[in-house]
């Protein structure tokens, strides 16, 4: 057991520090995850040493990551997905499979060994959904097709990259190549993600008022912390990441009746645990591991790649609507953001990723959602604002 | 470090089984924190076994206790508290004198060492606003002489209790009965208390804006959390209870314009949170220790002397008030609640109490707190009730 007094400053330092850090992002144009992750690496261990990170402060962490994939799942609904239709599914896809092949064909290239490579390439795949739509809405852009097929590909790459990262994941728990393993693993992720997102919505739809307050004695909010605990706490039981469960928590409770009222409650809450997050994410680079030219030009390298894939990727998918549609497409699915760091920090915990490609992957989880907000503006003020409506 | 999913899995538990304790304490018509402790007494190791504390568990609950002092703070003005004037002070200091000299009377009577006799008096002494509070609003009777003479004194009688029970701290952590630390101890700890509750509430009603959006970039809840954690972390630094600062923060933000809006958004945070405070409070609890017909004796003749210690020494100070109603404020202070709880916690963390001990203040808080809404309830409709002004 730590000393209260101890841990009381830590929890302080960090939340004082995010703060800081997302003010300081802010007045650079920043997104603020930016600046607390950047914050993070400042006050963590490899720079001023402020914070020492504890088994509380990580678990404080997880469940921040877990409130933020929970209320992403409750801006999602179901039949929103399917009204963006075709197209946004192909960017779903294409924006998995070419940054996913062109990762894995890199680091093999680099020489990494399987389980590495994989990681390495689920990490390219990420897409943060939460940075992209933070730029639409600031720059009051959601209603045009490029936004709504940005978003709704969004989705679909979020629930791809988090199977895929599942999978990753379960063959890394499992060892070999065990083909009927991996089977029955991927039936597992593939049936628990299927029922919920499928099942689960089903159900909460037909009965939307279940988490009405005077139809259940319980809170909605209760119920649904609830719901969003044993839904992380099973997915990482059958070996999926905690975070899946979270956000199909949310898709599920986003067919309440209740939705709106769960999205403000749940602010506070993320205001207040979200934070650890993404500044214990921070302290553990070591930014010492990328102190070096050979070093910086493979985090160069990476970025590179990492923001082709999504480019060449996406933009594929989004052929139909026109070349410059479809490179604002891309550039809107590049940052990785906190799902980039997601795979990051779940490689370092199954011990595939070293200090320098965990620290070479935040840093690109963070130079793809710096650059892309910029360019991402330039290119819809240079492209006009009405398109022909050729979805289906 | 623990495996994600066993930690996910006793978040899990705790959280709901916090909710079933609470739903069925509302159906029996018993505070919601009864059904709370309750339940953690039933799925802790020494019954059901399905919780087993570890760190971030009682990291958590601490958390939770600080959250719950901060916003018990922030239902408290320093104007209110001097509205109910002279009865009130009256009630608060006799409140605190009677229970604590019974109570120190009666562990030196039962053989035991000073320091364990201290903390047992300051057991005595505590008293939950908390649970007062909710029983007078359930019943409407908030504008009743004696309910506003309760919550005045509750809150004194709160300020005493933390000085008694900080010093009482100090003490046990300093050793022996050095006059001169002591005296430090006392200064630093009045000091600290008197600084943020007088000169800390004036700066805040002076500069009322000072947390709105427009004035400060950050939100007023992340600066309120700031400023909770750093006073929780200093009052634990200096020695004083960590809930001792949040508490305090709580009253300096109560002064702020934005206080309403706060009360609001720290509710979803105390929803999620409080009940692992009270849950892992329950579970920490070995029923067996209670399993005896001499330790259920001492039990009751406890309460009785906890009951007692209230009745007489509120009664004292609000004789002024008529027999009647000096019995219903009297009443009105009984409950140990969550006060009780923390003293008892303390005094294990300090180990100064036997698991015996701690087990029989934790099920005297839980005793006082099931007694007195019910007598309350009769007291108060056997009683007209109009009483004549005689505040002032």
């Amino acid at each position: 057991m730590h000393n209260t007094t101890e841990i009381l400053f830590s929890l302080f330092i960090v939340f004082v520090a995010a703060q800081i850090g997302a003010e300081i992002a802010g007045r650079l144009k920043l997104p603020a995850v930016v600046g607390e992750i950047a914050v993070g690496c400042v006050v963590g261990s490899s720079a001023l040493g402020w914070v020492h990170l504890n088994e509380p402060l990580e678990v404080l962490a997880e469940i921040g990551a877990v409130l933020l994939l929970f209320s992403a799942g409750l801006e999602t609904r179901v039949a929103d997905l399917r009204k963006v239709g075709k197209v946004a599914g192909l960017v779903g896809v294409f924006g998995v499979i070419v940054p996913f092949l062109l990762g894995l064909a890199s680091a093999k290239f680099a020489g990494f060994a399987t389980p590495k490579a994989l990681f390495f390439a689920a990490a390219f795949v990420a897409t943060s959904a939460g940075i992209t739509a933070r730029v639409l809405q600031d720059m009051k852009v959601l209603g045009r097709i490029e936004s709504r097929i940005i978003l709704g590909a969004a989705v679909i790459d979020d629930i791809l990259a988090m199977l895929l990262l599942s999978t990753v994941t379960a063959l890394q728990g499992g060892g070999g190549v065990d083909v009927a393993k991996l089977a029955v693993v991927l039936v597992q992720a593939v049936g628990f993600v299927v029922v919920i997102a499928l099942v689960g919505t089903k159900i909460m739809q037909k009965n939307s008022s279940l988490l009405d307050a005077p139809i259940n004695p319980l809170s909605p909010l209760t119920l649904s912390l609830a719901l969003c605990l044993g839904l992380a706490a099973s997915a990482s039981q059958i070996g999926l990441a905690a975070i899946i469960g979270a956000f199909l928590a949310g898709m599920v409770v986003a067919e309440s009746s209740q939705r709106h009222i769960l999205e403000k409650q749940i602010q506070p809450l993320m205001a207040f645990l979200v934070p650890f997050f993404f500044v214990v994410t921070g302290a553990q680079v070591n930014l010492r591991e990328l102190a070096s030219l050979s070093v910086l030009g493979t985090l160069l390298l990476v970025t590179l790649l990492a923001v082709i894939g999504k480019l060449v990727g996406c933009g594929l998918g989004a052929r139909s609507l026109g070349k410059k549609s479809a490179l604002i497409v891309g550039m809107g699915m590049v940052p990785r953001g906190e799902v980039g760091i997601i795979v990051a920090s779940l490689g370092k915990q199954a011990q595939v990723f070293s200090g320098t490609t965990y620290a070479i992957i935040i840093a690109m989880s963070l130079l793809t959602s710096v650059i892309a907000p910029p360019a991402l503006k330039v290119m819809l003020a240079d492209s006009p604002p009405e398109e022909p409506e050729i979805l289906e």
